[in-house]
Parts: structure tokens; C-alpha cells; sequence
């Protein structure tokens, strides 16, 4: 007999949707489909060797540990050797008390929301933002603030605005660096403001920082968490786009009160994250084989990006606007008002070429005329056939 | 500056709680100390040359797959392997579309109440209840009403009872197979009425399973899920208990619609359980280690209960209860009602010997003269030690 269970559900399940990206990278994943609709590291970079080598060690020097329960908070050795290589270096002062491992950064966006939001309390991002993030906030029924960006990130006078007007504002959502969707970096002038207008306000800023070491020109700004002075920025750092995305392991940075909550959280909803994916990642660390890679990737997506960038603008017709991304993952590119992405996606794929439509970046819709493109996980001929076979597809609306 | 960002806190944070048992754990987890207290399988029975094999072979073979992201569903080979080697057998029939792959049954448990409880919904639980499920639901603040128990498990007249009077009951939490923390099996009879009463009252429930496969007397009774005609039933597993916890690696099996709706949920809150972790999961399956893993540890577990059991015939005082627990991890111990089980374990550290007190197993609290013991991760020896310095304890209080 088949039964309908939809009476039974929670009032947050009911509204739950899949995520459309997922979706799509289902239908995208196509072997023969040139996609930069992804957000994927490059597999054939791995460090299959190394990897091997690792976990052959581990395994027999550490293997009841690495296989058994452990802490919540995560294994020592990982927290501080991230304090170490990754907080150090941006200037982040940490100790124990303020680290908890976590599945992802995707977790901790989950729990961010968890922690801070009741339903109809405001989280502000910026517009447009990672969707992965929105649809983990979005479990907690927010209300969504968004504010506009140029250039050079969240433009601060709107921000200001917003903080102004709006009531029960948890956090400010922000990815500073290399921007996903957008490529876009928040300058120095911005982010002092921003710490600045978080102070004044009273509220917490979330610091999503997962491209920052993908860095292809200029020199790394400070991380928001290094210009915090009261505690109220929380950090999220995460290996998916910098190592192997399939051992979960990422990590917040807080003030302990905070780091202690989201702690509580995690003890009740997943015990810990994976042992044997914690104890791997730290010693990749300490054996400088994350370091070997993050500067072998950050030269072949170099070149792929440059390889991107020539071919958009050697086969895009004239008008069309693209981020100059700087580092990570993506550019963002803007078309006429009145087309449709997700159109325009329709006849990409005819011609087995896919991005991914912006719409869905925008937290509270509307805007129909951007598309995403990912440079990390094509070879450079792919990406130039691609984006060749794209300015085909755009040559027809511009004629 | 120091801040107090209590205010910033949604209602669900501000009465989270860190678990007892998990900072009790700390505290016990110094060497010298015997401890009945974890719920640990023995880490000394892992075996290591087969994992630290199988780990190399497949990250050889298939590194990229396994360090790549990969779908919220889970890996169709780990979800095949499952059906076959570990549903068909208790009589389970299932598809891929009725499996999900969670980080431990832990999670299944966290979204189990996001997905069906809005705050004040009724959760019924045997009482005593597994803690760390009693944790995760509390996230969603649903009421807890508890069904006694006897040694068949659930008493079916006080279950009808509730569902009678309760009002908005989400689901039936159980676990029928040597319970945690009372050791009790739900017999057959008792299995039958739950489901009728569950079609009846039209209600779900929710099958906690991680200690059926670890048997040491009589025949396996069917599995609530094998007896569920409606769809109403939704199975948890988990490897946690049988093979590696640092693994994390559970499985929900339920109705299609029911299923999707916890991978929305985990698409949102953290994207996928580790790769490396599934995939070396399935191939400790495909490969037998897991099969031959549980019958040496079987056997272990079953002569450190009978060395266990026997210690407390011999050792504890005239009148003290405690379950004759045929499988899993646990037993029950009863002590007179006036008698304080916190108070016992504080006498009981200073000769180096734990055990977790019962009150935090009774969801709405009150029941002081409860403790639980475990008997998979001590030695022999160690147990017959330990709990003859427990009845030196406990003689105090029966003079």
C-alpha cells in the first residue's frame, strides 16, 4: 500500500528543495559534455602517490586510532597544524579552544544558521552568493538580505544601509576572496568597513574562505578574522578546493563561546567527522604534501583561467561583461538584460557545452542574465573548444 | 574586548547542552583506569593488515574517485553491497532508492527529528533511551513520552495507551535488538503489535539497528522494517559497532519519499559523507573482511559478557538487577531505588573503575538508581578485576 507522508513532515522539511546545481551536475557529469558548470578540483592532480604512501603509514603506525571514535572538537595534531600552516600565515591568532573540525564547510554553514537563526531573523549576503550556502541557511527559513556588489566586493554604503533598517540581523554572510559565484575579491578599504560596520552594529560576520590560497596575481589580503577585535568574525576554512574534497574536513575559527556551541551542535548531530579523513589530512600537512600541491594547482589553473579569459574574449560577442578573477575557481558573466541563462543553457548543451545559470545565486531570485563558469577541471583545449562552441550559442542573441 | 554574544543565539542554541557521557568519557579514557563506560567497539580486534591493503589497492586503483566529490546519495556500490550482504539477510528488501549513506547512524538520528518534528511534537522512546538519540532529537525541542520497558522490551498495552492520548506523535523511536543502554531484545509478538499499532495510530517508526549482527545466543528476530507493510518504518544502520566508528559511515532505508527527503536535507547540511570512507566500506564488504571481522569479534564480546556476567554473580550484592543481555554491548545494572548511581561512580573512580550513571537515559529524567556497563573493550582479566572492585563499592551501600 503506498501512503503519503507528506502530513508528517516537519514545517522546514516541507519547504525543502533539491539543489538545483546538483541536479544539473548529475546531467552535466556526461563524459563527452566539455562543463564548466562545476566547482570541482582537478582530479588528475591528485596526489595519488603521496595519498598512497600516507595512508599506507598511518594505517600501520596509527591504525586503532585513526579507525576508533575520537573527540568532537577533532584530533589535536589537525587542529594545530591548521593553526600552524593555514591561520598563521593569514594572520589569524588561534589556540584550541577556538577550532572545531567539521564535515566540510558545508556543515558549518548548516550549523552557522542553526546556532544563530530562528525563522524570519535576517542573515545579509552578497548578491549574488555560493548557493550551497543559501540552501543550508535556507533549512532555518531566514529572511535574506542582499547587497549589491561591484568590482571590488559588497559595496559598504548599502551595507550600511541594510544594517541600519533591518531588524534581527544574525550574521553578514561573506566569501572575501575570489567570490563564488562572482570571482570577485572585496579590496582592503571594503573590509576594514565591513569589521568597522559589524562592530557598530553588533553583529557577527561569517567569513567563508575556502579559495583564499588559490591565489594567481597580486599579494593575499588579510583575512577578515585577522582585522576581528571583538570576537565576532567566524572563519571557515576547508580543504575541498585546495586538497581532495572527498575526505570531509573542514574547520571554524571563533571566539570560543561561539566555537563551543557549534561544538554542542556537532556532538549531537554527528558525534565527529572522520577519523581516518582527519588523521590523513594532517599528516598531508606535516609532510608539506598539501603545500607541494596547492602550488602545483594554483600554476595549471593559472594557465586555464588565462586560456578561459583569451578565448572569451577572442570568441564572446562584443558586450558581453566577465570577472577578471584574480584566483579560485569561477568567473561570473553577464549578458544582456533581457536574456535568460537557463536558456541559453538549453542550446549550450545541444551543442554538449554546460555552465551553470545564475539565477539561483541570488537568495531572493530575480536576476536571469548571469551564468557561472568553472576553469579548474577542463584541460586547456576543452576550455577553448568550449567557450568557442558558448560564443556560438551567444553569437545568436547578438546579432 | 570580551563580548556576550548569548543574545545572538537562536532558541534551539540557547539550551543546548554538551553531552555527559561524552565528557565523562574524557575522564575516563586515562589507562589506568577499567572502564564499563564507552560504547566502543575493541580497537585491538581492528584488523589493520587487511584495512591498511584494501586502503592501498583502492586508492591505487581508484584514488580519484575516492578523493573526488561524489553524490549525497552515496556511492552505488557501497548502497548495493549494503542491500545485499546486510538488508536481504533480515529480510529487508530495499533499492537504491530507499537508501541513503549518512556519517553514522548519529546523523540519521539528527535529521530524523528535523525532518518530521516542529517544536512541541511528540517523540515516544522506550525508557530508558539511547542518549546520544535523546541529544540529537532534544535539537529539535520535541516532548519525549516514555513507554516502560521489561525484559521483552516495550510493553505494548502502555504504547497503545500514548498513542491514544499523545497528541501530534512524529514517530516510534526504538531499537529491538539488544538495546542500549538496557541490553533488552523486543520480542516477536511484541514486534507484530508495534506495527499494527503503527498502521493504526498511523504513525512512523523509526528502527534503530547497530547491534543486531552482534549475536551471541538464540536465532535473529526480523527486523521491524522485514514486517512493515505500510512504509512506515524507517531503518537506521550503521558499521559503528560491528566494524571501524572512526569510519563514519551509516545508512537510512525507508519509503522513496521519505529517503529523499533526508537526502535534501543532507544536501544542504553537509553535501556527502566521505568518499574515501565509503568506498573503502564497500570493499571491505565485496572483499569479506567485514563478514569474517564480525564473527572473531562475536566471539570476543561473547566471553567477555559470560566473564562479565559471571564477575557479578560472584562479586555484586544480593539483590542488584541487571539485564542477561544475548548481544550487543551493554548491560543494565538495577540497584535499590534510594540509592544515587552518580554517587556510586564518584566511589567508584577512586578505585579506578567506571560506568555510566542511568539518569540521563530516562529522556524527561528522575530515575537515579540506574547504570549502565559495557563489556566489548576490556580484557578479561580487566573485567573480572573491575567488577570486583564495583561490588567492593557496591557492598558500602548493601551492608
Amino acid at each position: 500500500m503506498e501512503k503519503n507522508f507528506e502530513s508528517k513532515l516537519s514545517e522546514s522539511a516541507k519547504s525543502m528543495k533539491a539543489s538545483e546545481i546538483r541536479e544539473l551536475l548529475k546531467l552535466t557529469a556526461q563524459p563527452e559534455i566539455i562543463s564548466f558548470a562545476g566547482g570541482l578540483p582537478a582530479a588528475e592532480l591528485f596526489p595519488i602517490d603521496n595519498i598512497k604512501k600516507t595512508a599506507e603509514e598511518l594505517i600501520e603506525k596509527d591504525g586503532r586510532r585513526a579507525l576508533q571514535y575520537s573527540t568532537t572538537e577533532g584530533f589535536n595534531e589537525l587542529r594545530n597544524v591548521i593553526i600552524k600552516q593555514r591561520l598563521e600565515p593569514m594572520g589569524i591568532k588561534a589556540g584550541l579552544e577556538n577550532i572545531l573540525i567539521t564535515s566540510g564547510s558545508q556543515q558549518a554553514l548548516d550549523y552557522s544558521s542553526r546556532i544563530f537563526v530562528n525563522p524570519g531573523d535576517t542573515i545579509i549576503t552578497e548578491s549574488p552568493s555560493y548557493l550551497g550556502a543559501l540552501n543550508a541557511f535556507k533549512l532555518a527559513d531566514p529572511n535574506f538580505v542582499e547587497i549589491e556588489m561591484d568590482d571590488q566586493g559588497m559595496k559598504m554604503d548599502k551595507l550600511e544601509e541594510a544594517l541600519k533598517t533591518e531588524k534581527n540581523v544574525k550574521f553578514i554572510y561573506t566569501i572575501p576572496d575570489f567570490q563564488n559565484p562572482s570571482g570577485v575579491t572585496m579590496n582592503l578599504e571594503r573590509r576594514k568597513k565591513l569589521i568597522e560596520l559589524a562592530n557598530k552594529y553588533d553583529v557577527l560576520v561569517l567569513e567563508d574562505c575556502p579559495y583564499k590560497e588559490l591565489i594567481f596575481d597580486g599579494e593575499p589580503l588579510p583575512a577578515l578574522k585577522s582585522m576581528d577585535t571583538e570576537g565576532r568574525v567566524i572563519h571557515l576554512g576547508t580543504f575541498s578546493k585546495t586538497f581532495c574534497p572527498g575526505l570531509r574536513i573542514g574547520w571554524i575559527v571563533a571566539d570560543p563561546f561561539i566555537t563551543n556551541k557549534y561544538t554542542m551542535l556537532k556532538q549531537g548531530s554527528d558525534l565527529q567527522s572522520s577519523s581516518l579523513d582527519q588523521l590523513l589530512t594532517a599528516k598531508f600537512m606535516e609532510d608539506n604534501i598539501l603545500e607541494e600541491h596547492i602550488k602545483k594547482i594554483v600554476e595549471v589553473y593559472k594557465k586555464r583561467r588565462d586560456v578561459m579569459f583569451a578565448a572569451i574574449d577572442k570568441y564572446f560577442p562584443k558586450g558581453i561583461k566577465y570577472t577578471k578573477s584574480e584566483g579560485g575557481l569561477f568567473t561570473w558573466v553577464e549578458v544582456k538584460p533581457e536574456l535568460q541563462s537557463k536558456e541559453i543553457l538549453e542550446k549550450a548543451l545541444e551543442k554538449k557545452v554546460a555552465f551553470v545559470p545564475g539565477d539561483s545565486f541570488f537568495p531572493n531570485g530575480g536576476k536571469t542574465n548571469f551564468f557561472r563558469m568553472n576553469y579548474s577541471c577542463m584541460s586547456e583545449e576543452k576550455i577553448e573548444e568550449g567557450i568557442k562552441l558558448l560564443g556560438e550559442v551567444l553569437d545568436e542573441y547578438y546579432k
